[in-house]
């Protein structure tokens, strides 16, 4: 029996319930893209003949992980400004720089190493939001990392959306240009409330809804959004979008931080799930979000980096880790959102939040094989006694040793195989010697 | 002229406030373990004859970060239990698993994990406490770290010192034994005002004194304690120290989380000073420390890791990382603990917290060479606008390049050049097998 991709004797944690061990280790095979068979190296079929064989001798191998919010192109921005407050960070630095800097050129390029540094620290899936989508979304399809690329809506002058009337029509060719794609997935991200108008929010719905799009809109980041939504709508954030008709099983919730138990109650009510970046969230010191009790009341939890701007960096690994100590010292409580919960909204809970359920978040018969292995044999990996633990706490993106995704080896000793890396930081530092030179 | 070791085409940092860019590059020249000279490229003497030219193209040049606070023999119990109420976790498990299974053996072998992977992650100082501290120190310096090793005190029987009545003579003993070593401090380490009586703590601090050591020592960690020491002292466990007459320049109060603000007047006016494990504090949900208002006062404030059994890594990198996030979240306020106050914190400020400061911390005539390359040509590090906020929110302990300390170089592109790193993540594995036959 031919197959593409045969990987043997590796630690296989197919889902976060697995803590394999050094003892009993197991096999994965590989066809047309698909996880085509598992299980114990005992087990192995001897008539395999694998294109190619891949030795996981002291590997982790598991589902790459799912960011489930960036904005990659922002990566030209990293470390631009820090330690300020939020406005003069968006109004002196973030958005002038935007306007100035925002190109499909720019888009293009700094998306090619947002996808390149997610590739290298284990991330294989990412639900990416920016303008100028089209060129994020190449850029991810030619590195090669499985991509829910959403336009940007806004009712603002956007870069690539000069007259925000267009908006809706940009966003709606986007995803029919995109809409049988292999690797990306179209959607669309309305910004916020307090950004889109109550009409754009809807047609931004209507249209998510007539695509089967996914809808992400920034939600309840900050007090002063609460408290101007209860000032200008008489309405939480949360409620608000409920009575706009918008929350449902497809709407994708990001930050979500400033919400009260009423607020909790009604996502739940409505299906609709949540996004969360605890690294950004801290830095811009918006606060910590309550998702021990989102979580606790049933509603789908995803975690994403954020952007490059606001992080800095865009490795899940930093990010688990986050959030596990953030919500324990939010709650002064050791057993919130303990590691396999942190695990589970890395890889299954997120891939339901983003709509991947059949495709990806476990290593199943069937699904696809987006993999990563993990290189055991590091000091800051010794000993082990439990997987999730390991992963949460102790390990970092430097440590994955490969990333697969849709049955391709993407990344491998650390050098990305589908694009001239070098090339595109080069590109990159580029770009970055206009920004320092406009400010 | 000769000279033992050359660093050049660096971008070389010195202190927190330099902010080195591509276009002006530097050099350091070291003689026998110290900086003899360091400038621009453009003023390095001709006539310098080096044993070794390390070039240093595409690297950021700066001091070895210091961890103010780690338990290094720990490492054995890295994810043996997590997620779990502090009080199950320390009686449960930690505590139990101690009693069995710390030996001197142990104690050495997971130091010599510990120091390799602190090592292998720019850390070039460590203050370590923790009991057998003599074969943690043996462990440190064959490792070459520099290490500040404390003998732990405890008025119960503990690890080498099975009658507590004679914990004081043991760590008496033990700073005799390394007081004239190049690379190890000895210093004491009273675990606790729960765990020491007052007897002791003074004692100890005798001991420090006629020394002219370190006295370290938990403090204020939880809120239980806080609650004890008003019950039975009448007083906070800050005020309970400096009444016992134990707070001075050389004292280090460990995590001290919840304090209120007359603890830090009394800090401040005793002189003594903080370390603080943020990554530690917030997993075992003890809480976040006020730093911001302990360093606004004008306290030395340090940052360490605590033991891999409440991190899980050793990483300095990640926790500049997190002290910094999770500051501006506790008081909602972005500008809090901003990147460059985060490396002084691991740089300088952690150098005079342990009375290094004339050795170590900063890059300059006649300091000890403690240097670490850390290479930027990494997607994760590009662009690059900042080198403070880069290091604080961007990079990783897996970007050191190479970590040089008195001159020496102990690791070079990830490979440790003076023990048998797999030899020790062996005896660790070993040492865990039995843990885990034992639970």
């Amino acid at each position: 029996m031919d197959c593409d991709l045969m990987i043997v004797n590796g630690l296989v944690k197919s889902t976060p319930n697995d803590n394999p061990d050094r003892a009993n280790p197991g096999f994965i095979i590989i066809n047309a893209g698909k996880v085509s068979s598992t299980g114990p190296m005992s087990e192995l079929p001897d008539t395999i003949k694998p294109t190619r064989t891949i030795s996981a001798d002291n590997c982790l191998v598991m589902p790459g992980l799912i960011n489930a919010h960036a904005h990659s192109p922002m990566t030209l921005f990293r470390g631009l400004a820090d330690d300020l407050p939020l406005m003069t960070w968006l109004q002196e630095y973030i958005f002038p720089a935007e306007a100035k800097h925002v190109t499909p050129e720019m888009v293009y390029w700094c998306s090619r190493l947002a996808a390149a540094e997610m590739v290298l620290s284990g991330t294989t899936t990412v639900a990416d939001s920016y303008f100028f989508e089209d060129e994020a979304a190449r850029a991810m399809k030619e590195v090669g990392i499985r991509c829910l690329a959403a336009q940007g809506v806004i009712d603002f002058p956007a870069p690539g959306v000069p007259d925000p009337s267009l908006n809706i029509n940009v966003a709606a060719q986007f995803i029919n240009s995109w809409n049988s794609d292999e690797l990306i997935t179209p959607g669309i991200f309305c910004h916020s409330p307090y950004t889109c108008s109550s009409s754009t929010i809807i047609k931004a719905k209507e249209l998510a809804r007539e695509t089967g799009s996914r809808l992400f809109i920034h939600l309840a980041e900050t007090s002063t959004e609460r408290e101007q939504s209860l000032k200008e709508h008489n309405l939480t954030p949360v409620r608000y979008l409920e009575n706009l008709g918008v929350l449902d099983e497809t709407t994708v919730c990001v930050h979500c931080i400033w919400l009260d138990d009423n607020d909790i109650m009604t996502l739940r009510d409505t299906g609709a799930s949540v996004a969360s970046c605890p690294e950004s969230n801290m830095k811009l010191a918006s606060g910590i979000a309550p998702l021990e009790k989102i979580s606790a009341a049933g509603i789908p939890v995803a975690l994403g980096t954020d952007s490059s701007a606001s992080n800095n960096n865009l490795d899940m690994f930093g990010e688990l880790a986050t959030a596990a100590k953030a919500h324990k010292a939010s709650t002064l409580d050791p057993t919130t959102l303990p590691a396999i919960k942190i695990i589970e909204m890395a890889t299954t809970d997120g891939a339901n939040v983003l709509g991947f359920q059949d495709e990806c978040g476990k290593l199943e018969i069937g699904m696809q094989a987006d993999i990563i292995l993990i290189d055991l044999n590091k000091p800051h990996l010794t000993p082990i006694y439990e997987c999730n633990s390991l992963l949460t706490y102790a390990a970092t993106g430097s440590d994955v040793k490969m990333s697969i995704i849709a049955g391709k080896i993407v990344m491998e000793d650390g050098e990305i195989k589908t694009i001239d890396l070098q090339e595109t930081m080069n590109k990159v530092n580029e770009l970055a010697t206009k920004v320092k030179s406009a400010t």
